[in-house]
């Protein structure tokens, strides 16, 4: 751990990683040495991703983003916070709704651990509408998604529900 | 296909239809020529109740609105209003978190088929808390809706939740 | 007054008219048979451009907009919309804030005149951010906007605040 | 002072009263034995009715109201509330606007005197759209207003009105 | 049931109590003669804790409290109010999104029952981040949560995911 | 200007400045090399403080904060960045009405200038109910408020106070 070092980490389930969550990881950047894009493996909502594929289709989304890496971990976010020294996490900030659940999880997370705080960005406004959710139920029914994630994340989309629908 | 008719769909899964959904019906009417209510089959959320059974419902609800008609359907809900040549798909608004999602999914639907756009509609403001959930949960208590869904839908819930109760 | 028309207005103090604005505008056109923009002139606001101006820059802005028109009313916006035989009013929903005081002028102007009723049409994601206010706040300030208004507009601002700030 | 009282305070402008003012009363006085009505004074803002003719039209729009009452004060509200030793505070809450600015205010009020909490009720349901502005500004342009206010308030609104259009 | 007493019900599903909703008890203390907690059993969701964990949970965090009480019940809510005679239902506000949830049922439940009004009352802000949710998920992954809940409760889910750890 | 430099600007009016800002401005510093507080001098609100009398109140106040300080500035916040090379923007977050405005500007701000990015800081929970202009108006009345403002502009409201009210 470098003390010097100005390190944020960006947490989510990136299931799947989308163009809105590679825009804030690029606005992230520019502010800080190193944005550790940390992957929960312990959710409790079943994904459509496995961990591996999600690992994977990260690091091939982020691989010319100089600064950006992916890890994966388990337990309290602020935990693994602390055990890398970061200064910040990075939250996507699209909506209200998102707002007030954000909001109450950044409150929890400085009682647990205040030497971390929480940095809100705000997306580029053309994914305002866009989540993970949404893109799988949008892939789901065969719609169009090139637009809204990199042409890798597309290809594993189309080929997850073409074994559903098979 | 019509292309002179003026033509709106008013998707959803209508479990059951309310008198809050046939309040905007009633709006929507005087605008278009013809209101479709499309029903979604394909919803991931376990109904109470059959396809089959909301058809019925909607069918005896709608009965006397001239220019309403209903439909069921599967797949994405623009792909079903490009078919039938829709200029608008009409969603109720009562509250702000109903804003936020409706958002999302009108932006989402937009960058799909841009030639429908969603039209905004506000209910009576006596059915800001009506939602077909919360009916659901009333009846299943026992409580009195007679006053929240058509006589028909109505007893057709204490119907349902007799035999979940015997 | 045509009873068969689909006639719809558009009210505003428009100070000035902008690009989202006329998005809003040419959502609405597809659906109705005339949108007439009108144009408030008795609001307690002191306007920025008088009456005259913002007719101008309105007539200018939507002169290839075929089915748009434009007046000057003072009074209720219902009663405008009762004389012309209305059947919607539009407005624009950008954002939460608007969303609330909007339903608030929409559940008023219902009690007033039940047979106009409030359309509400979203713009452009690229708008979201947009207002009359931070377009003349902008403005004065000599930032660019012509990525904000149409060109006539931007040239009258520029005007305005050229004799203001001489 | 009767400490065993439970007395609420219910302060505001009521510029004027409006029917919405009078449900949130009516809902309050089941469960306290006094409530009395604080005008302020000193608002910054200009008001429309004078401090004698808002407290004229609130009297004569309690004087069936058993446990209501109407005083004037200037300063904290807080500082009022400790002097009648008043348990409650009363808010109406319509929307989330209100919420926002509502929960500062009673955050503040709180740190100033903590023995009185603000206690917030919700009108009925036909009362969200109203507000005194809003009555105000449809009264302005000579729009029906009988179903918003008591008919004492209508009658003293259409002669300030005379007055002024004269 | 004895009409002349104030009293008011809280119900909620408390898996686990908090500090947050133990301040919502104590402001609605003086306000009230009796302040009966509500155990709904029946909730759709499968709770952590049994009802009896709960109770026990509740009895121990409230056996400080004059004139709190708790109980279990099954069916409406407001039929258990109405039964005891209840003048109010208390509900904890802490949020926009709590905000509003909490209106809808408020308004059902009134047009079920109206001799009893929710009252909403504002939490202390440092339980502004605060709900059984997310203390369990906390606790779930190790994090320390004494700040949160009282001691007993503290010791019941150290206990409680001892055994799923283990 | 140094490129190499990680430099933030904390724009707003600061009429006065209080423990909320000063929170935000602590949570900055351990993210940017410098923290630039800056003044905005041509607001068009009349300011209970002149600059002079804001700008002392701020040096004072931060004069502990290594890293902080204060100009003042006027036009376009976004040409003072690019001035001085500012990769970020600093807001506070509070409230879900602050989310959206603030949402707006920095949204403008975007287009008008790319190359800073605004980033969000949520304040601690107990300066939630906290602004300026609820300090004016608690001072203005005799309230107390040296829990709410640094000492020094505790004393600068007593006496701007003292002076209005002689």
């Amino acid at each position: 751990m470098n003390l010097n070092q100005n390190i944020a980490i960006y947490p989510g389930t990136f299931d799947p990683i989308t163009n809105g969550h590679i825009d804030i990881i690029q606005r992230a950047l520019p502010l800080f040495d190193r944005v550790i894009i940390t992957l929960a493996v312990n959710s409790s909502k079943k994904p459509l991703f496995s961990v591996e594929e999600r690992m994977d289709m990260i690091s091939e989304s982020i691989k010319q983003l100089e600064g950006a890496e992916v890890v994966q971990f388990s337990g309290l976010v602020v935990d693994y916070g602390r055990k890398v020294g970061a200064k910040a996490m990075i939250r996507g900030l699209r909506a209200v709704s998102d707002f007030e659940y954000e909001f109450q999880i950044a409150l929890m997370n400085r009682k647990l651990w205040n030497k971390m705080d929480t940095v809100f960005l705000m997306p580029d406004e053309k994914y305002t509408y866009l989540s993970s959710r949404i893109v799988r139920e949008v892939a789901r029914h065969g719609g169009e998604i090139e637009y809204f994630v990199p042409e890798y994340v597309n290809s594993k989309l189309r080929e997850k529900f073409k074994k559903f629908n098979a």
